[in-house]
């Protein structure tokens, strides 16, 4: 895994905690994105060569619905980003870890994301991602 | 806020946890520290810019101990890097932000700590950290 890309946080609504979060870190989340497939509206923050992301479901079926209704709002993942994904789901799933999705699924901010479940990583969710690049 | 300096995850056993990350993140970690006063055994691993730091509880009453019964094992905190920890905790008390600890206290990994309230932050519990630098 080459570095942390980014925290995840799931939150009730964007708006407000979007603007709880430009307080916290003295500076404006850079951009907002939506994506549907995942049911999710999303606010980024960059601190130093990270990023926080801030996410809000957009249905009842959405996965930070569900996480909120179990758990209440909070840090609901963390995405480290890897150079071959489907290396690194191969190296993972053969060291004994599970996927929830074994093959790269579109996620925020232009990238494939694969989520290992949380129960064999201690409780932690964890996503890889890589960034999509087209051939010109 | 200068950079996300590390994320902690709540573990029931060190020594497990710590050979399920090296397989994770394809290293060792690079150093284990107790910290008695705040009732934690840590680990760390170093993944780009940034650290991770597995805890577990040295007792009972160690807040450590607390979350895992209370939450299960999972992310515990994240830790932002500041310049000057007492001017950011008077800045964010301004800002309606609530702190644990008014006064910085020793943390792990040589660092002066303030910890703000998960309940003023959207259920995240921040860690504010500065390096203690001795005078020669």
């Amino acid at each position: 895994m080459k570095k942390l890309e980014h925290i995840g946080i799931a939150v009730k609504n964007l708006e407000e905690s979007n603007t709880l979060f430009s307080k916290l870190f003295g500076k404006l989340s850079y951009k907002t994105e939506t994506v549907e497939s995942e049911g999710v509206k999303t606010a980024f923050f960059k601190i130093g060569n990270n990023k926080i992301e801030l996410l809000e479901a957009t249905n009842d079926d959405s996965p930070i619905a569900k996480f909120i209704n179990n758990k209440g709002e909070g840090i609901h993942h963390i995405a480290f980003e890897v150079e071959n994904i489907e290396a690194e789901v191969k190296r993972l799933t053969n060291e004994g870890f599970i996927v929830l999705n074994e093959i790269p699924k579109k996620g925020a901010d232009n990238k494939m994301v694969v989520f290992l479940h949380p129960k064999t990583t201690n409780g932690v969710l964890i996503e890889l991602c890589q960034e999509i690049i087209l051939k010109e």
